[in-house]
C-alpha cells in the first residue's frame, strides 16, 4: 500500500472555505454535544448583516480542524452511538476484506435490537441526529423525528459511519443532492476518489454514491468512509458481480449477503436494491427504444431470465431488511426499470415495478428500515408530474429519490442541464433528493470539474425547488443576493454565490480594475444604461411620489 | 474605415457545418422561389436514415455560398417584397445616418399601404415568407397565414431587410430562442458583434438583438443587418439616448421617431417599445427591493417623473405604429417594470404594466402590426404558471416573450442555468419565445464562449418545451439519438447533438483509442457493467420471451 499512501498524500485537499464566509457551529439545546456547522458569510452593509448557510462539506473547510486523512476525520456521532447501548463491537475475524483502517472498531446491533434512527423515532425518541438535522434545516426537532417515523424522510446514519454529520432527505425538507463518484474497469484510482468526495462536498453535495465496479472496490469505499462528512450510498451488487469474476448468472443470493455485510460493516449509509424488478417484468421492455438502462436493472434482469427465477433480491427482502436494520443501513429501492429515453417513459415497465416498490416499502417499514424510492431517468416536462403523483400514492408517501430527470436526449455534453431542468421541476412537485448528472454522462466518466458542474447546477435546481415550495431559508438567501445587488455590493454577491471565484472572474474579466469593486454598474450595460443606478436616481430625486 | 474593413476581413468565419451533416434545400409548392434550408444528417444505422433538422445557419454554413461580408450576404426574400408592388424606394437623402453599405436600396410602403405579413394574413394571402415557414416548421401554410392574422405568431420581417430567412414566433411552433449581443461603453467593436451575430447562429439562435450602447450603434447595427439571415431586433430608445448624449430628460418623442425611422430604414425586423409603463405605474415599485431593472424601462421611468408627464411611447403608440407599418418592424412591447428578483416577481407594478401591454396590442393589431409581448425576469418556479396565464389573458393571446424566466438569485456566473430552467417551464406552458442569458449576466458583457452557452442551455429549454408540447419533429430528432445511443453509433450521437464537437471531445477524453468509436461500452461504466449491452444480450439470448 505504500504507493497508494504516497498518492494519498500528495491529493490536492487545501481548501479555504469561501471568501466573507467562516465556518460557525451551532449548539444542540436536547443534546449538549450537537454542533451544527454553518457557513457564516458576513456582508459589507450598513449593519454588516451576517447570514448563515446551509454548509456539506464538514471539517475540510474549517481551518480549526486538522485533517489527516490516512487516519480519517472526526467521529462526531462515535459519542451519541454508543450512549444508546444497543450496540456491541464485531470480532475482527467476521469482517471481511479488511484493508486499511484496520483500527477502526466494527459495530452491530446487539441480539434482537434495531438500531434504526426510524426505530427511535417510532419510540418516541429525539436522537442527537434527529436535533442536528433540525438545527441544520431551521425547523423543531419533535417534526423531524415524526417526519422519521412516518416514512415521509430518512436519516441514513450507519452505526459503522461516526465520520458523519447527520443529514436528512424528505419532501419537507431542503431538497438534496447526490453526487455518484467512483471508479469503474477503465479508471480507477482511490487518491482520485477520496478527492473527488471532498471536492464534491466542497461545491453542495449532500450525500456521495460510491458507484466503482473496478478494482480495489473495498479499499476505496473504506478510504471514502473514514473520510466523509456526509452519508455515502453503494449498489451492492456491482462489487457482489465483481466477487464472481462479472460472471451475471453466477450471482447468488449467498454472495450478495457477504457482500452487503461488508458493507455495513464499512459504514454504508443507504444501498440501492433493485428488488422490485420482477421476473415478469422483464419482457414488459422487450418494445422499448432502449431496453433496460440501468446497470443493477440490467444485471438482475439476465439473471431472472436465465435461472428463469424470481430476483433473488425480492424474494429475500426480509432477510435483507433484517441485516439492515442492525446497522442502520438506509435502503434505496432501485429503479432497474427506468425509461433510458424519451420515448420510454411512463411505461408499463417503470409503473409496474414503481408498485413493486410500494410493496417492498410496507416491508422495509416493518423493520423500520428506512427507505427512499429511485425515480426515472428520461422523462419529457409534461410527462414529470405523473411520475411524482404515482410515486407518491404507490410508495406511500416514501421520499423520491430522482435521476434527473432528464428532458431530452439531443444534448450530449450537456445533460447535467438536461437533467437540472427536470429535476427542478420534479424537486418542486415533491422530490426529496436529486442524483446529478454531469456534463460526461452518456459519453464517460466524469472528472473534478464535471463533478462540480453537475454539483452546482443540481444545487441550482434544487434550491430552485426550495424557494418555489416557500422554505424560509431558502428565500431569505435570495433576498440577501438582490440586496447586494441593487446596493452594487459586488463582493457581497461573489461571496454569496453558489460559487464566488467563478462570479468574481467573470466579473473581473471585463471590469478589472481593483475600484471597479465600488463601480455603480458593470460592463453588461456601462454606466449611463444601469437600470438600478437610474432606479436609485429616480428613489433620490425629489420627485418621487411616496407609495400610495 | 479602413481600420474597420481590416478588422472585418480579419473575422474568423471559417465555419463548417457540423460533421455528418449537409446543407439541402425544399422547394415551396406555391412559391416556387421559396427555399428552405436544413442541416441534414446522414446516420450510420442499416437504412442510412437521413433526418433534416431545423437550422438557421444561413449561408455561413453552406460550401456553395460565397461570403464577403463587406458585401453582405444574399437578399432572399428582394424578389417577394419586390413582386409585392406595395413597396417604393426611399431617396438617398432622406436616409439618415448612412455610413457603410450606401449602396443598399432602402425601401418603404407606398402612401396608404400596409406592408406587413399581418396584413397579408388577414387578407388572405399566404406569402413566400408565410410557404417558408411552414416548410421549416412542418405545417400547412394556411395554418402559419391563420395564426399570423389572429395575432398568436409573429414573422418579423422588415422590407429592408431582405436577407433574412423567414422565421415565425408563436407558441403553436417551435419554441424559439433569441441571442442578445452589442456593445456597450465599457467594450466594443463592430467587428467582433458581427462576428459574434454569426456565431450566434451557428449555435441555434433564431433571431439575434443588436443592444448596443456604445459608440457606432448606427454603423455596428448596419453590419449586423446587412449579414444576417435572421430576424434582429433593437431597443430604439437606447440610441435615442445616446443622440441627446445620454440625459433622460432630454429625450423626446421627435428625436425618438427619427430614430425610430433610421432602423426601420436599415432594416431592423422588431423593435422593443416601453410603451406599457405609464406615470402612474412608478410609485408602485417604490417598496421593491430591486426597483427597476429594465434598462429602458428605467430610463422612461425617469422621464416621466422628471417632466411629470404621461410616457411618451404611449401617447405616441398610435403614430409608433403608423411607422412599424410601413416597413413591416414587430413590436415587442417591453415589459419595463419585469422583476429583478425572486421577491419582487408578480407584484402590482408588474401586472399593472401587463393590462397595458394587453391594450397596446389591439392598437398595433388595429394598425396591422405584428406584436409580441416580453415577459419576466426573476421569477420562482412556483410564480410561473401565473405569469403565463395573465399574459394569454390580457394580451389576447400575442406571442409571449420571455426573458428566462431566472428561478433564483443565488447563482451569479450560472445565471444561463437559472433563465434555462424557467425558461423550459414557461415554454412548455405557452410562451413563443426565450431570451437566452448567458453565464455573464449580472457580472459583465458576455464573449463567444458565453454566447455558446447561453444559447445551447436555452436551446435544450426551448426544445425540452417543443418535446412536452408533443411536436413530431421534436419527437423525432430525440428518436433518432436514443436510437443510436442504443446501438452504440458513437458518431451518430455526436453528429445528431446539439454540440457534436464537445460531444466527441469528452467521450474521446476518457476513451481515446480510434476503434474505441465503434465500443459496445463507454468509460462511464466500462464493458461488464453497460446495462445497454446486457440488454443486447438479454434481448439476443433465446430466453427472452416474446412480449406478452
Amino acid at each position: 500500500m505504500s504507493n497508494l499512501h504516497d498518492e494519498i498524500k500528495n491529493i490536492d485537499l487545501s481548501y479555504q472555505i469561501f471568501p466573507g464566509s467562516k465556518k460557525i457551529y451551532r449548539k444542540g439545546g436536547i443534546h449538549s454535544s450537537v454542533n451544527v456547522p454553518f457557513r457564516e458569510v458576513t456582508l459589507n452593509d450598513k449593519e454588516t448583516t451576517r447570514i448563515s448557510l446551509y454548509d456539506t462539506s464538514g471539517p475540510f473547510t474549517d481551518p480549526d480542524c486538522m485533517i489527516d486523512i490516512t487516519k480519517g476525520i472526526t467521529a462526531v456521532r462515535e459519542g451519541w452511538i454508543k450512549e444508546r447501548a444497543d450496540i456491541a463491537s464485531i470480532d475482527d475475524d467476521e469482517v471481511s476484506g479488511a484493508g486499511s483502517f484496520k483500527e477502526h472498531e466494527r459495530l452491530q446491533a446487539r441480539p434482537e435490537r434495531t438500531v434504526t434512527q426510524m426505530h427511535y423515532a417510532r419510540k418516541g425518541i429525539i436522537t442527537p441526529e434527529m436535533e442536528f438535522v433540525a438545527i441544520r434545516e431551521g425547523c423543531e426537532p419533535e417534526f423531524v423525528r415524526q417526519e422519521i417515523a412516518e416514512g415521509r424522510a430518512i436519516l441514513p446514519a450507519n452505526i459503522n459511519h461516526p465520520e458523519s454529520e447527520p443529514m436528512i432527505i424528505g419532501a419537507n425538507f431542503f431538497v438534496k443532492i447526490n453526487a455518484n463518484i467512483g471508479n469503474s474497469a477503465i479508471s480507477y484510482g482511490i487518491a482520485e476518489e477520496v478527492e473527488k468526495m471532498v471536492w464534491a462536498i466542497r461545491w453542495g453535495g449532500d450525500t456521495v454514491m460510491d458507484l466503482s465496479t473496478g478494482p480495489n472496490i473495498h479499499e476505496t469505499r473504506e478510504w471514502i468512509i473514514r473520510n466523509s462528512p456526509v452519508p455515502i450510498g453503494t449498489v451492492p451488487v456491482y462489487q457482489a458481480l465483481e466477487k464472481v469474476n462479472g460472471v451475471i448468472e453466477a450471482l447468488s443470493w449467498d454472495v450478495y449477503k457477504e457482500t452487503l455485510l461488508e458493507q455495513a460493516r464499512q459504514g454504508v449509509d443507504y444501498v440501492t436494491i433493485h428488488a422490485g424488478l420482477l421476473l415478469n417484468h422483464v419482457s414488459l421492455t422487450n418494445q422499448r427504444v432502449t431496453g433496460i438502462v440501468s446497470r443493477g436493472g440490467s444485471i438482475l434482469a439476465k439473471w431472472c431470465l436465465h435461472h428463469n427465477k424470481e430476483n433473488f433480491l425480492y424474494t429475500h427482502f426480509d432477510d435483507i431488511c433484517a441485516i439492515l436494520r442492525q446497522y442502520d443501513v438506509g435502503v434505496s429501492l432501485g429503479d432497474g426499470l427506468r425509461p433510458g429515453c424519451i420515448a420510454d417513459a411512463n411505461d408499463t415497465a417503470q409503473f409496474a415495478e414503481l408498485t413493486t416498490l410500494g410493496d417492498l416499502t410496507e416491508i422495509a417499514w416493518n423493520h423500520d428500515v428506512q427507505v427512499m424510492i429511485e425515480g426515472p431517468g428520461h422523462v419529457p416536462l409534461d410527462l414529470i408530474k405523473d411520475n411524482m403523483t404515482k410515486q407518491k400514492k404507490l410508495c406511500h408517501g416514501a421520499p423520491f429519490y430522482t435521476l434527473g430527470p432528464l428532458i431530452t436526449d439531443v444534448a450530449p455534453g450537456y445533460d447535467h442541464i438536461s437533467s437540472a431542468i427536470g429535476g427542478a421541476m420534479i424537486g418542486w412537485l415533491g422530490t426529496a433528493m436529486l442524483c446529478y448528472v454531469t456534463p460526461k454522462e452518456h459519453l464517460g466518466l466524469p472528472d473534478k470539474e464535471d463533478v462540480k458542474q453537475g454539483i452546482i447546477v443540481h444545487k441550482i435546481a434544487a434550491h430552485a425547488a426550495d424557494l418555489a415550495k416557500g422554505h424560509p431559508l431558502a428565500k431569505e438567501w435570495d433576498l440577501a443576493m438582490s440586496k447586494a445587488r441593487f446596493d452594487f455590493r459586488w463582493e457581497d454577491q461573489f461571496n454569496l454565490g453558489m460559487d464566488p471565484s467563478t462570479a468574481k472572474a467573470y466579473h473581473d474579466k471585463t471590469l478589472s480594475k481593483a475600484d471597479n469593486k465600488d463601480s455603480k454598474f458593470c460592463s453588461m450595460c456601462g454606466p449611463d444604461f444601469c437600470s438600478m443606478k437610474i432606479t436609485k436616481d429616480v428613489r433620490d430625486s425629489s420627485t418621487v411620489r411616496p407609495n400610495s
